[in-house]
């Protein structure tokens, strides 16, 4: 990428090395790179004179878990939210609606004009795990059905429109609070496995379990044992700690489990390169990058 | 019923007569009455000292076709939007997320970790067909998807929040700015056939069509017509001009048809208790009544 940009509105980009095959790229050249973390992590340690790189992704536990420390990272954000905020309540409206039921009368022989139980959204709590940018946009949606919106998030401070937040130690406090809920929690260290039986116990049995986030933070062992005690109701995971989700994993023909491929909220190059041109303008000027990663927070 | 509430919030009600068939009321003792509008129906021309009917239905046609009209008829209102709004939302999010494939995806053998096409809600433009209290309740959750919403009312008159408003002789222009499009319209003479062929073909290959309002507006054949023409991609009906929807009718087994039994949003129990007895308030004092049908209008 060139850097003199001058004063006009978009950066001159040129990309000098474009692959994806990372022991291809010559690493002493490199200074400023856009890349899939998974990809990058490969070659950052030999990256000696790289200053910025820019993430295809939003969670970046493969950059963050390096030693390599020395440059800045950013990463895609501000862009999942909109998709996010419609898988969640596809399924969660799929469950209040009973659209499984309703599509089984229409397909019985012959077909049958009946009810069936539902359950509606207006009047829970809908309680999410992880208030950044992408939990945040939950709100307003959640808000319009007449859901009230608790959250966890490290500190556990205020957040606007949020009826209650709690930190990271009072997760059980906070899920015996809510009627369904929603892990965005990143990938880290401190995340591992807090989502886990115990957790899960403080659920409602007519309760929805979302993982949206990383799969790190599931103990899946204890949200097996969870549903089959009938502790919540149905768990929809799109995130797994090895993926994708090898096909013995149990997850994959559990009634009470809907597994998604990773695809809740997906990169779109469109916004990927936005979010580049937006931030290589403030390199070029020199001013501070958006959506930096923290590497001591580890996201 | 007793009209001497005196100054007491809530009034003494007495029921004097109670039951589910009609020929076995005293019609000459009925002044006040609460009931559904079809089995009312069927005595209402003999009550001559009627004043008020609640109906514990949104629609009225049974009893507003009738001549019958020198009494006060009102309607259950203000409680269906937020039961509406999920069901409509429950299928628009399952066809914008595919829930049906990646289902089929997750069922498959060996399992499929895979994407599927979507197509978010986001950007896109919502139309709702009668802008009453129920087509209202759409507006904040389409909007906290980032939709647009334009509509269609008799006179076309603005209506907060929605982008633009259109009037039932401009129903083909409606139609064409459209994505998806919910029909809420009550049954009156003027809506019959309205949602025609040609209707239909105004709409993209992408659109949803649902049909929560009454089932007279809808051309059956014309919208199996459309469908079959990839006009638009699938249609949503909880309403019919028959109901219970006769096994033999073709949208029963169309595979672009989603069949629901006139269950979007039911009149529940404590919904009725709670109109009827704010407006016995207001009888009893001789105010105004909420939720009056006009005879003239048919809704």
């Amino acid at each position: 990428m060139t850097k003199n940009s001058g004063s006009k509105k978009r950066p001159e980009v040129v990309i000098s090395q474009a692959t994806d095959i990372p022991s291809k790229v010559n690493c002493e050249a490199v200074e400023v790179m856009i890349a899939d973390p998974d990809l990058a992590a490969q070659i950052i340690p030999d990256c000696k004179h790289l200053t910025w790189c820019q993430s295809t992704w939003a969670g970046n536990a493969p950059l963050l878990k390096l030693d390599k420390t020395n440059y800045t990272l950013t990463a895609l954000r501000g862009v999942f939210g909109p998709l996010m905020r419609e898988y969640v309540f596809a399924y969660l409206l799929q469950y209040a609606r009973n659209l499984t039921e309703f599509a089984k009368q229409q397909a019985a022989t012959p077909p049958r004009w009946a009810s069936a139980p539902r359950l509606p959204l207006r009047g829970q709590t809908l309680g999410i795990v992880g208030m950044g940018d992408i939990g945040k946009a939950l709100i307003p949606v959640a808000q319009s059905f007449g859901m009230t919106v608790i959250g966890v998030s490290r500190s556990g401070s205020a957040v606007k429109q949020v009826e209650r937040m709690y930190n990271t130690r009072e997760l059980y406090q906070f899920a015996q609070q809510a009627d369904h809920v929603v892990n965005l929690m990143p990938d880290t260290p401190g995340t591992d496995g807090l989502l886990n039986e115990a957790f899960f116990a403080c659920l409602k049995p007519h309760s929805i379990f979302i993982n949206a986030g990383r799969g790190n933070a599931v103990d899946d062992e204890g949200l097996l044992i969870s549903l089959d005690k009938h502790n919540l109701a149905h768990a929809v995971l799109d995130v797994f700690t090895q993926e994708p989700l090898p096909s013995s994993h149990p997850f994959w023909h559990h009634p009470k489990v809907t597994v998604t491929a990773h695809t809740a909220a997906e990169s779109r190059p469109a916004d990927v390169a936005n979010v580049f041109l937006d931030n290589a303008i403030r390199f070029t000027h020199g001013e501070a990058l958006l959506y930096q990663c923290d590497f001591a927070k580890g996201y």
